[in-house]
């Protein structure tokens, strides 16, 4: 594995701070072969590492969701970042912040989730670190894997198709729900709830089919083709009509919300986002559906250039505001 | 490496409860050859992994310490536990959660003083996430590091010396005096705002005797030493006399106080812990003080047993209430 250094991010807030903090693009240390900006860490060896914290009352509220279901998630949204480069995952770090007067239940239904999400995927807890918290709880899960050969956000070309996994804006619904004042639909509630990381789609999906660049969708199908598009230093356009809006959105939401919006802006549904050659998914689609139950959507093609554009029905391109969901600026309290 | 499997935590609320979270004695995956309990994870290659989490007013107060000041410690909180294994760092991934409004500021200090703490090792950022908080900081670091022969927490042998690094109790009773409302004198100050990893230190004695176990003092030297005692399965006798504590303890503080209390249950000292057999670190500690202008101390042994005595001057033996600093149960706002 040749070292990649730095990977440029997307445009958004978020991003420009991370941007401005990690500075000049400074050598990586010996041993390490991808630093900051990829979903991952890399070292010498093939071994993955991510870091994700998860704050109560900016990526869940507990009137939404049990102990279990936002430990669940946070060990999700780590796993996911695996996912996201095709690693196996060797298990992760939970590290849990919580107000001490509670902290047997507290911890033990956080942990439980966290449990449920990683024995899913056949690993475990392998530590991790405890402490008092003064205000909201705390989580940061810090995933571990392992790959010979991973796949980054570098690497799409023009040319390239660029694919989706399952189906897109159930969480962002959820918490648009949610703030509503009203209890989302099971489907929709259960993307937001009960999101999986799609480890074992990844690797399947690699040993089959020369893919070049991939993510994982955790900021939104708009900020996160964004940080593609700027890793690669391609275009992308993306087709409208295409993109696999989870079903329940229709039926759930009022003719006053544009479901696009949720697949576009929504954040943390943890599907895969991936560029191929022409022609080498196409044919995977119906055995993918067969081994996970899920759609594989081709929904754009990479371009030349630097820009995200929204291909619509009248073949129309317009650039996509391409902020995506940022838990910097609007939190679930927002 | 043989794989350890978990190892023995010493007692504690906050132990007590990690114990009751890990639950039974499940089987380590693939690839990983210490889970809970020792300072880091290792796994198959020699990579070592920990996570520390660091919350204001849990850890640190602002009024106390500068942002920079507060990155610096928290990076180093990570360092240590690679330093305890005596692992060579590879770098950090650090998490930051603040309040948007005043993000830039924020986050630049902390991560200022995190990168500091890592470029006086050799080492750099590699990555971590940035989140909104709703409330106090949130600092979360993962330490990474390499070796192919990690030293322990189980490994003392009944007959072996225990020794310490550097001084003792400074960091404690920096927060003592600050929560009385003094301003602690610089070098007391120092011991909290600007702790050292002692990664080189670590490295230098495992090339040149046979450490048996180590840790760092983050607990306090009477927690620490029930971690060692219960990993190891032994018991250890302290010397009260032998115990170095920071020298400027006792021109610090009133008479009231007992310096020793310091340095048994004040935290985050991040000195080492080790112990070896009789004889082996005896001539190395003026080379040991040449090199890096600190004491190596000797201050008990290891006996047949299972509990952490203290030996007074007198030669009577009493039981150390082997509780230690919990920011589980005492909080620097406590």
């Amino acid at each position: 594995m040749r070292p990649l250094s730095r990977i440029h991010l997307g445009p958004g807030p978020e991003f420009d701070l991370i941007r401005d903090l990690l500075g000049s693009e400074s050598p990586l240390p010996p041993g390490v072969l991808v630093g900051p900006g990829d979903d991952c860490a890399v070292m010498d060896g093939g071994f993955l590492i991510s870091s994700d914290l998860v704050i109560e009352g900016v990526h869940f509220r507990r009137e939404w969701v049990s102990l279990e279901e936002a430990g669940f998630r946070a060990a999700v949204a780590g796993l996911s970042d695996l996912a996201a480069m095709a690693a196996e995952p060797l298990g992760i770090l939970l590290s849990l912040a919580v107000d001490p007067a509670k902290a047997q239940e507290l911890a033990k239904g956080l942990q439980t989730g966290a449990e449920d999400a990683c024995a899913r995927e056949g690993v475990a807890i392998l530590g991790g670190d405890l402490s008092a918290s003064p205000g909201p709880m705390v989580m940061d899960v810090v995933a571990l894997g392992r790959s010979q050969a991973p796949v980054h956000r570098v690497g799409a070309l023009p040319g390239d198709e660029v694919w989706v996994t399952g189906w897109l804006g159930g969480s962002g619904a959820a918490v648009h729900l949610w703030k509503e004042g009203r209890e989302p639909p099971a489907p929709i509630r259960e993307s937001f709830v009960r999101p999986r990381p799609r480890l074992r789609e990844s690797r399947w999906l690699l040993d089959r089919a020369p893919i070049h660049s991939m993510l994982d969708l955790s900021d939104g199908l708009a900020g996160d083709a964004g940080h593609l598009s700027r890793a690669s230093g391609v275009g992308l356009i993306l087709v409208e009509g295409a993109i696999p809006i989870h079903p329940s959105i229709k039926t759930s939401l009022g003719p006053e919300h544009v479901p696009l919006h949720f697949a576009l802006e929504g954040g943390e549904d943890y599907e895969l986002c991936l560029t191929a050659p022409p022609g080498a998914l196409q044919e995977l689609r119906g055995a993918f559906r067969e081994a996970f139950g899920l759609p594989l959507t081709q929904i754009g093609r990479v371009v030349e250039g630097e820009d995200v554009l929204l291909e619509r029905s009248g073949g129309e391109l317009r650039p996509l505001a391409r902020r995506g969901f940022s838990h910097f600026q609007e939190t679930v309290n927002g």
